[in-house]
């Protein structure tokens, strides 16, 4: 059997809080029992990942879901889960102010308002010894002629240095990009190329977040990995899967073989290696899935992923491909996607006194039935929009 | 100046109730002073709409968000502000039962009561003098194997056969089909061809509905608009525009000549003849713009495009078609698309006694005003998702 | 190890002449030694294939590329070969009469000519035994306006009347949609809704092609696999893949899941029952590869996803789906996914007397070389574009 | 009525050589009598667009395609007939030793090769007085696991460091980018970030090239206009348009308010200023409509989108902008795109001495009827695919 240790033994997947609150669509966001009240409720439920799985030790935050009054408290109770405490995420797109954007306003009020959003979310990374500042904005707009995209993009860029100076020398700021949604006409940091655009001119502590959900469509994905890695800028993933727009589906679900060549390229371009500066994450909504299991399947099936991606025999693909036998290589590559990497996974787990089955044995641990019990009352997470 | 009043006259163009209440996305939805919080206050803004345009005579209902005790005395209501109520609209996607599925669902009892629901939908018709119902179901899977796509058809064949028993010999039945969302893997009526196979089993009186936002990337709409009318199967419109998804934005805003080309293929195939059987509605979401005259906007911008859709020379036209001459047929096409009918159109409504500038004469009624100091307190409408 | 006879025993997938000669892109068309110069060598290609996997009995005619004075001759041969020749593809899109239209075009001249073609091509079936005439239109127009969408639609249901009246008693007329290609603007026969209402006006032998790289991008095909299925109308599959667009990759070299999905919706629909009327059919483009190669790995990729397909525990997902288990019913289908087939079918082929590896089979044969040594001077076969 | 010259008078738009000969798709090239034969006759063509727009004073050339011994005889010829050469395109597609890459070949001496080729590119551009060496790569993979991506960015970069350093000091290098085609998996420059980083890596004289056609389905083009034009880097665009894929329709004839979009895009970052860099130039194939009306229609448009695109308001926007007035700002912008500006455009033609309607000038002139009587013979130009 296969020994997998060399890839798996260095992958952490964060886990995000708000995987475990309620989310849905602007139809119908549907709540279920157990749901957590609390960030703390949330921590316990990816603290269940984790030790289960043991390849998600991180908790990332989002900010104001996920705000309290003693971080340094929160810390040590994630500590006491065995997890820590990640990325921190802010969040501009809930107040009235930011209707018509927040980094990139007309309006230099607003604008201050969501640095400093930013420059407390940094306070928050200082206490619970968070290393990414994740942004990620809904700026953009609905209609053409409703924003000036030049004056907005040089704003961005503005608002960005001002924060970036506050980034400490541990810390990075990251800057997600996305295709659509919520703005329907123009987003502010739609394509790889404007986040690259912009980070490069903050520093060397600003870098690119790929969301695998956020491209147009037929966007060929482990490209922009490669060029990413290639240009030293990639920070991070947000994994998740999506047939159409940013469904936000459990990564790997939608397309099986689009995340086994990404993982391969991350790989390639040594995302992997110890010294990588490439962190992964989850960015998923569970609308009608259970969420617990949906995130345990998640980090499954990067994990899986992983594996399969490791098995593809390099120098025989080189080879292959330097020969300009584009059935052989292709053969190479696909050997690797099929071959059954999950009874070697289960091993793997046991080896190390995990659940060979964490899906398995997540359900028979009784854990939802406790939460279902004991989450009574209060008001259940969501992203109250 | 050209004589518009042949296919002006004629021309009706209903309003959803919703599109004056609140809207948004998943991330937000704002809320803005002077949103109705009754069905009453949107019919009254609906009914300004018509007052200014003279072009929007009926109100579309949607229940239960508009339900009422007393049907005939809303009609009334509506009567005395000058406009009828129109199609009713169902809604089977807001109720826990619904999370996986209500026509199409595998519990016989969550079935019945989604088809209950339609038969109280056709009582409130019957009240009201409405002589559509129109379903749009939110019936899908959002992960591959989660539901039986042919057992799911299947069911919603027989549902739909129950609910048109019930259809009034002067009453129909307008199925809507759409891409995707809220489902992310597998919609239930996902295109036209199911929608038109579907209402085709169920007889005379069961047509399609057509959004313009519900299609795929690159759909050409208007060779749909075309074959429904051949088959005698359109029903009626729903109309938007969009640049991504569905994304509700106001009609011919994000693709002009879209428009143009659809509205040319309703009048080449009789859909503004006086004995039509297709109905043109909006269905539009304002998420960030003033809800009455984006309302307002979007009515003219029908009437616009119809005015220059037949201004087209279709004599010439088909002479150049059948000439083989592509840049002249082009040419006798665009002339009519680039022909500014505002003018035009201004003075047919000052002859009419409506305003010649229906936008400047709402921002000068004073009526955003009057509804701002007068709507303070309740619950502003929306979708309540 | 899983005995897989009772679904690979009755697979069948014909391969298309075309398959073994050049083809490329509007930029080039690279040559490759020992491509076939006639529809003999052709076919002696495709015996190679089923020589070799078993699973390809059957070779699919283009008219005029593959025209011979003696059909039966021609039959001869191919059984000679242990073959048999069958699907009869037309041809309106190569002659300069056809530049604006074929069986649309506003001449009565040229639209008699194309369906003389077709009648020709009914004679050719007739010689050959062939049972089945596939319509494949490259119909359309490139700019708004050029052709009228309504009368040519009209056009086309005459004169595939007039074609359908001349199909034998165990012949059928299968009619192809296409999104677009080579048609920028408008396709006459753009999607299964429009393929659907124009066979079923023709009567019980026309049917559906659904031709798995014609689709709008996100388009879910194995809900149009299943629908039609439903309806009685899905009479055959082109088989292929696609990134972009009609990309004409090797069938499920894109995308393997989507391809799992599609074939687990055959066999649901009955699609591989004995009695079915679903063919089974390649119809791709080797521009880069090796050609005869590149038909193994298809029908072996055909084979080995309607293995892992079969695999799918239907009564344990029948529970999952009722329970509204979606997690679960998604692990009972990825499951089968992910299961490693590719040792049980070895076995099989081997039991058969085929080879354990068809690919290394061919590779050792000899056969390329040979054909490069014969198959020197004279015409490669190709579109001829 | 409105004076134009501020605009028209320093626009220009440079014509493809290629866009006079034959092409078409990959199942069809129809040729038409009159077309070119030489490149000199494609000079004669483009000349007759510029006489009868005065908005063409260049003409592009392609090299092979346009290939002769003496260019600065070719220069003098164009001179005679009133136009200048402009761009010189490479081609590293067409021969045999680049399927499977050309200036990202595995192999060094394919490398080289296609390094010496644009060598002698800046050889002719040096004769003719070319300033812009263009590349388009058709370089990519059709098959995951094919090629190496990262490995292929490397080289690419290698490749055209070697290049620019033979770019003089008065011409520039401008890279264009591509979604797909040929290459149906991966392409080396998808993207104008891509073309960005590559530019920037080699110096102040390498710019990006923008095709209209090359993006992938709902891609905001008008927000990447704004974007290079903010980092300095827009070199030029291929203008054209496109409802589905690479469709090289007539510019502005699938979404004329897109081109008003980037038209006002362009000028809003001072690309139309006299000192701009950005280069303005078709690249179209007429495969079924008449070539040279179609070049004119075609610089026509461009011509109308501009001065509409030049009415726009901007202080009247930008108050609307900043006073988030989404419908006002929206009815600014669209009241410029829906002013007919035609007949000023006429005029302004008029008193330049230039007929008022080119089209029906062309029509009028007799052109047509003496190329096709003295075009016989020989072979007509086309892509030689």
């Amino acid at each position: 059997m296969i020994d997998f240790s060399p890839v798996l033994d260095t992958l952490k997947i964060e886990l995000p809080s708000w995987a475990f609150g309620n989310s849905g669509t602007r139809f119908k966001v549907f709540g279920t029992p157990g749901t957590p009240r609390t960030i703390q409720e949330k921590i316990a439920d990816a603290a269940t990942v984790h030790r289960l799985t043991g390849l998600a030790p991180t908790v990332a935050l989002h900010i104001p879901w996920d705000t309290v009054d003693d971080y340094a408290a929160l810390r040590g109770y994630a500590a006491d889960h065995q997890v820590a405490l990640g990325t921190v995420n802010s969040n501009t797109f809930q107040d009235d102010d930011y209707k018509f954007g927040s980094l990139t306003h007309t309006d230099k009020t607003v604008r201050q308002k969501a640095i400093d959003h930013h420059l407390r979310c940094i306070e928050v990374m200082d206490q619970t010894g968070s290393t990414d500042l994740k942004i990620w904005l809904a700026d953009g707009t609905n209609y053409p002629g409703q924003g000036d995209i030049r004056g907005r993009q040089d704003r961005l860029a503005d608002s960005l240095a001002t924060i970036y100076q506050h980034i400490g020398d541990e810390q990075r700021l990251v800057l997600e990009y996305k295709f659509f949604e919520p703005a329907t006409y123009m987003t502010d940091v739609p394509d790889w190329g404007t986040s690259y655009a912009q980070v490069s001119a903050l520093g060397e502590r600003a870098m690119v977040c790929l969301d695998t959900g956020h491209h147009a469509p037929g966007t060929n994905i482990e490209f922009i990995v490669a060029q990413l890695l290639r240009l030293g800028k990639l920070g991070s993933f947000d994994f998740n899967s999506r047939f159409y727009a940013d469904d936000d589906l459990i990564v790997g679900a939608a397309d099986p073989f689009q995340l086994f060549r990404i993982v391969f390229e991350v790989i390639r371009g040594g995302g992997l290696d110890a010294d990588s500066p490439v962190a992964l994450m989850l960015d998923q909504c569970h609308n009608v899935e259970a969420k617990i299991p949906g995130q345990i399947r998640s980090v499954l099936n990067v994990a899986e992923m992983t594996a399969r991606a490791s098995l593809v025999d390099v120098d025989a693909l080189t080879a292959a491909q330097e020969a300009g036998d584009v059935l052989g290589a292709n053969a190479i590559f696909m050997d690797a996607f099929y071959t059954d990497v999950r009874p070697a996974l289960a091993a793997y787990r046991e080896e190390r006194g995990l659940p060979a089955d964490p899906m398995a044995a997540f359900a028979a641990s009784g854990y939802t039935e406790t939460i279902v019990a004991q989450r009574v009352g209060g008001t259940q997470s969501s992203w109250g929009a």
